[in-house]
């Protein structure tokens, strides 16, 4: 088999993968849109704008051509933003055989249909849904790219899809667990996007680690609830890609939904701070997609529900967190992975 | 009903409980033994040692006397240290009676006999453990004492107990929550300063966010584990006082067993370390109570075997989280509250 691994596209998290998998002694290729991107990487060997101070291995080179990175590799694995997953993969079915293991790493649902990552890509490349594999969990681009001791998930329905995944990305610093419940894992890295924009509110108030802390447990059960709705293995949210991604993405200043959410709980509307970041958040659509499924499967998600109230409906986020904690009393097993959520609404 | 409320002893917790209560409109006692402490808080109304820049509510005071804070209570609080828990309860039985209220919010085992606080004061008070009343969550004193939002969870069997500590303590910033499974409440609470010491060493070994994350999700499994084999509800572990207080414990800086645990990561002895903090940290002697209580229930819990081994057997910090990374490939379900462990121990 090749040892030629492709990677589409070159953002921070896309980039630290093919670090990974560089280490592991594969010829990996990047591949990029933008032109000035593949040269900086093919002659400099750095990725500043996503990957600042950071010297790539010579084995990663680059490429604008999706037929030279994809053609004659054994693996493509597939970093695009979920806007843009359904291009990419459309384009890439044009050079894509069933031999190549399909591995994606994106976080987030397609807007308009709500799709997850998986249906997208297996739609576009006319395979079985089951035969794509998720890698997901606690995974700082910036510390994988510095070796820090990182666990990611990957699963798939296909065991040795899955297994494949594993042994190409597992080393030393990077530990890959497999999971059969694909539906859960990627529901768990999307979802838990929004509970992370809310923790980076309640911070960005000033509330503090208390508050932070209360916001996240509720978070979880609510998306552990949606979760199940939609087919997953409740499990999974208690496992790397659930309270290990949450725990990772609601308290470091690493993660681009914690700094929106804490600039946001500051008081900046969310336009200006879009374009202050200059980077994908995907918090942001999936907190939209997360709405309309709650409203679609009849599930209650009131921490959603008010997330969703200030991104788009101009609610005051303190008026927000306000809410939330003013119920009257309640027994705590109400709203732990139960049936009963009146408390946030009655 | 009198409106005097006891609180036993004046430590940071236990003045931080006294300020929510005294919100309340509550006479609130402390007691302390330190006089010059019990001096302090009446004549300046600072409790500085613990709380440094507060100033406290005119209906909080202090006394010496346990017969004095004590009579005509309509509820006694205890938060004594766990090691410090049955002298204290002995002492107040000469002055308690079944018509107070007894709630305790003290986190730990009793070293030797291993047994859970309610079970200490029961015995110690002469009543039913399931008439005591525990509470717990994520609640740093500073916060508290600074009205940040807060959320915790008071748990009894007793239904009128629990009922009646969720009103006396709860109001617009700080919430309470009922929950019946108070051997999981007191499980999770004590349990979780294990993992919180976990946390901290990995901060301290500067493993970053990743490793930190993956510690914490095995941690809580691992804690989980024990606490169903000792008698708890699941659920419980994935409320607040379980996942909650693990967040708020494990990357606050608040945290005193973050703080030993990251000191001891950085290469500190643990004697040093103990004795430069000048305050309880509990996750210390929890470790060495779960260590034992793994071994007596032939429960599997490695990674406290590992912090076990860095605290009391002089191992390396850095083997003992490298230990615990490098592994055999594994998949993620064989860890995650299943039966099990062996990824870690083959």
């Amino acid at each position: 088999m090749s040892n030629k691994v492709s990677v589409l596209v070159a953002g921070s998290w896309g980039t630290a993968l093919a670090s990974v998998l560089a280490m592991n002694h594969n010829n990996v290729v990047l591949w990029s849109r933008n032109f000035e991107q593949v040269k900086e990487i093919n002659e400099f060997h750095t990725n500043s704008k996503y990957l600042p101070g950071i010297t790539l291995a010579s084995n990663i080179t680059a490429t604008t051509s999706m037929k030279a990175a994809v053609e004659n590799s054994s693996a493509v694995i597939l970093v695009a933003p979920s806007s843009a997953m359904r291009e990419v993969t459309s384009e890439l079915k044009n050079y894509w055989n069933k031999d190549m293991l399909c591995v994606h790493a994106t976080k987030g649902f397609e807007t308009e249909s709500l799709k997850r990552m998986s249906t997208v890509i297996a739609e576009e490349l006319d395979c079985s849904e089951g035969d794509i594999v998720v890698l997901s969990g606690p995974s700082h681009a910036e510390e994988v790219i510095r070796r820090c001791p990182t666990t990611v998930v990957v699963a798939s329905l296909n065991k040795s899809a899955v297994e494949r995944a594993q042994e190409l990305f597992m080393n030393s610093y990077f530990r890959v667990y497999t999971n059969r419940d694909m539906i859960g894992v990627e529901l768990a890295g999307a979802l838990k996007n929004i509970i992370a924009l809310g923790a980076g509110m309640s911070d960005g108030l000033g509330f503090g680690d208390n508050a932070k802390a209360a916001l996240m447990t509720r978070g979880l059960a609510e998306i552990s609830r949606i979760g199940v709705e939609l087919g997953a293995n409740p499990l999974t949210f208690s496992g790397l890609a659930g309270i290990g991604d949450l725990v990772v993405t609601a308290t470091s200043q690493h993660s681009r939904n914690w700094r929106a959410g804490s600039l946001i709980g500051k008081g900046n509307k969310l336009d200006d701070v879009l374009e202050s970041m200059g980077m994908v958040v995907e918090g942001i659509r999936t907190t939209a997609a997360a709405h309309s499924l709650s409203i679609q499967h009849g599930v209650q998600m009131p921490i959603t529900d008010q997330i969703y109230n200030v991104l788009f409906k101009e609610m005051d986020a303190r008026v927000a967190v306000e809410t939330l904690m003013g119920r009257d009393p309640k027994t705590e097993m109400e709203n732990i992975r139960l049936e009963t959520w009146e408390q946030w609404h009655t």
